[in-house]
């Protein structure tokens, strides 16, 4: 198990602050993606095409974060030939910044429906449910975050264990909105903009999933992926292999 | 430039010998997901429930491949602490897997729909549509994979401006679908299974291009993502920077 001190011990005071500094950046393009799945979402409550044009702009922005944290990691792995736990930190961040990429490319979706609800008019359902989900996808981006800031692999788990809740909602309110078509379907084509939107608010609650598993990854030292939420919480707890003893 | 020859000047023989190992079982786990796309794909358009069953269950194969390569390219991080092109190799690897698993997802929920029109009766719309752009996508996986045995960033360049061609399919697809969905609203749902489909299949072409992309990271060097294509064609063709000059 690693916590903050173990990074603090490194002979070489310059590399820690190089996986120091790496780390802050993941966190900083974190908070950055948050805020864009914050404001995609309000731009298509608000019906504010203003809003959702600057989040598309801000896009760019990621992308340039993404690529700058990736040359820093590859700067890492070539020079330091990082070991053990540093070489998990690094391995993490690097894969969470495509997970973080790809939120961002999300929010944007978001917005561009967002302006093209402005263009074709309110959709007369789904608000109720684009910010409700919204809410918890972006509560479980901004938790898998604090579990990377703290190495807090029981709050991983529980972002993980979320998932289930928002994969749940999503359907429901899909099956909703398939309904409410078929009675008015002069609206699909405005519906359909609001059930992309929560597709894509749908795919940000995996993206937030993969970070939590990154993190348990970190901390615990173990691939938790494909392995069911049973599993994922043994080894969390540290009960893994004790069912198959107790049999 | 990296070719094989240079692959094959290692000091080590073992650890050439796993730089080997790794890539054939990356090309190996893209043979399997190029064949799932394809099975996927039959199986919505032949109504045939079994096939799409079997896509569904080897999806897990798929997901046991990533983490075996991922602790392939751990493994050889650690030990190896390869440098220059070696890295990039396994940097390339390692970020490779995670759009193949997505591909395989991908497939798996195209299989999922085919399985609810085996249920719900036929859409009246849209199979030319998914045999064509599945084609096109399928294609795309195929060359993006050649390019990576091949160390051909040609062919790569040549799959990442494809993708603009399925973007482009998919869109007209999706209006047309859209617009048959409003004059026949019983047909919705049955529709909407389609459309996710195609979908699907859009998000398996940009993966295909992600994969092209890192093909050109590992035969040249540079980060194509999120540059445009006239930038990255200069980038493969070696003319980067050429037209600065000329100003």
């Amino acid at each position: 198990m690693i916590n903050k001190e173990s990074l603090t011990h490194h002979i070489s005071q310059q590399f820690n602050a190089e996986l120091e500094d790496v780390r802050s950046h993941l966190l900083a393009m974190g908070g950055l993606v948050e805020k864009q799945v914050n404001d995609a979402v309000n731009a298509l409550i608000d019906a504010d095409s203003g809003l959702a044009q600057q989040v598309r702009e801000i896009d760019d922005q990621i992308n340039q974060m993404e690529r700058n944290i990736d040359e820093e990691c590859l700067r890492i792995l070539a020079r330091r030939q990082p070991a053990a736990s540093d070489l998990r930190l690094i391995i993490s961040i690097s894969k969470s910044v495509i997970d973080l990429e790809r939120i961002g490319d999300e929010a944007s979706k978001i917005a561009r429906r967002a302006i093209q609800l402005c263009e074709e008019g309110e959709s007369p359902r789904g608000y109720v449910e684009v910010r409700h989900i919204g809410n918890q996808v972006r509560k479980m981006v901004q938790e898998a975050l604090d579990a990377f800031a703290r190495f807090d692999a029981d709050l991983a788990l529980s972002v993980a264990q979320y998932d289930k809740t928002v994969d749940r909602e999503y359907k429901t309110a899909l099956r909703e909105l398939v309904t409410y078509m078929m009675e008015d379907p002069r609206a699909i084509s405005r519906v359909l903009n609001v059930i992309w939107a929560l597709r894509s608010l749908e795919r940000i609650g995996d993206h937030a999933r993969n970070i939590a598993e990154l993190v348990i990854y970190l901390v615990r030292g173990t691939d938790v992926r494909h392995i069911g939420l049973t599993r994922m919480k043994e080894e969390v707890q540290g009960t893994a292999g004790k069912a198959d003893k107790a049999e």
